[in-house]
């Protein structure tokens, strides 16, 4: 899978995709992230992408002709599943988009800044809305770096252990039941006992219990809770 | 306000804090990030901070004790006014929620890797589980990052025209209009004739009415669509 990122602030970028997974990923091969600086597109002078909006009011508006070019630069190398803006009013990211995603070849992110991009961009070039969560942010690369680790993670051999990703959260609308790891008590608070048993059947019970019984307390909207 | 973080991945953290609104926000002394590293603070040899859960399965889990004692640390030095575990089964960030935060002195950010931390800390440390989204990241390292982003840029001060914040999507539990910038026409694509006519009137009329609009359609969830 090939993903590459749009934006005027790669420098902020780096960090995210140099380590953890992410980088085990892309030394198996298995996710190529390739970053763009816009300004490297734009016809203006001083590299200029932004200018104040049409109408008046407070923040600058990312123009449309540096984007439009830098796409289609893009299209040129590369054919996009996807061209994806990363927006607050887009459809808001689930685990089922995630999966849905870490089945493309090529997604192409667009990282807004400022008050947005233009809106002639979202109408004419941009394929797929996507919002990470119902809150600003001061620009997309945050959102592309976390779609790009929400979908990196599940691209197959990416995870040592696949069962690892399918026992998370969202993956069959359950909520993941608590863990516990060594000692089995600390400072009095005992690990429940049922985990020390070594009954996997009765471990499991336990665990789908938990997980039914956390789901309704914390996320009863969920549609299978 | 001071923002303190605790991974086992700070160098992944290092990206996000050190540019644009954030580093505006750092330089008018407006907001201090800590980055704190876990392992710093673990009894353990070599550094260790995890360990494979009670009663089997993938997944490594993070440790109490080195968490609890880093917690115990920082509480040392600092009071906070919450300390904060992200974890996709939380509460999911919004706006308000970002709003409330914006007005804290002291947070503790706690991230999550592989599996999650062992339950006790959750029981005994944690005041507020924030989740951004319905999805798994591979560690909560970008969950941080983005709380940190969104509550930052909140902060009185950090951007340079308060209003900007305030036309933000969400704020109003109205999704932003569409935006335009120069040129007025670019491949025959038109800019909206009203956002030229110069009537600052009926520019916030269309504004309003397409705010209106595009929440109906996208979000006829949110509160007051």
């Amino acid at each position: 899978m090939r993903i590459d990122i749009l934006t005027v602030l790669p420098e902020l970028l780096e960090g995210p995709f140099s380590h953890s997974i992410l980088k085990r990923a892309r030394e198996r091969n298995l996710l190529e992230v390739h970053v763009h600086q816009l300004r490297a597109y734009t016809p203006y002078k001083h590299g200029q992408v932004d200018d104040t909006q049409f109408g008046g009011g407070a923040g600058m508006v990312m123009m449309v002709e540096p984007i439009a070019l830098a796409i289609e630069s893009l299209q040129q190398q590369v054919s996009y599943d996807e061209i994806i803006y990363l927006t607050p009013d887009g459809e808001r990211l689930n685990q089922q988009i995630a999966n849905q995603l870490s089945l493309k070849n090529n997604l192409l992110l667009l990282c807004g800044h400022y008050k947005g991009v233009d809106e002639r961009i979202r109408q004419h070039f941009i394929t797929r809305e996507i919002s990470i969560g119902d809150y600003v942010l001061s620009g997309g690369e945050l959102a592309a770096a976390v779609l790009t680790d929400a979908i990196g993670r599940l691209i197959p051999g990416v995870l040592n252990n696949e069962t690892s990703a399918l026992t998370d959260s969202f993956q069959d609308n359950l909520l993941a039941p608590p863990v516990y790891t060594r000692p089995a008590e600390y400072r009095g608070w005992k690990v429940p006992e049922v985990l020390l048993c070594g009954d996997p059947k009765k471990i499991d019970e336990w665990r789908h219990e938990q997980s039914v019984l956390r789901t309704q307390e914390r996320r009863p909207d969920l549609p299978e809770a």
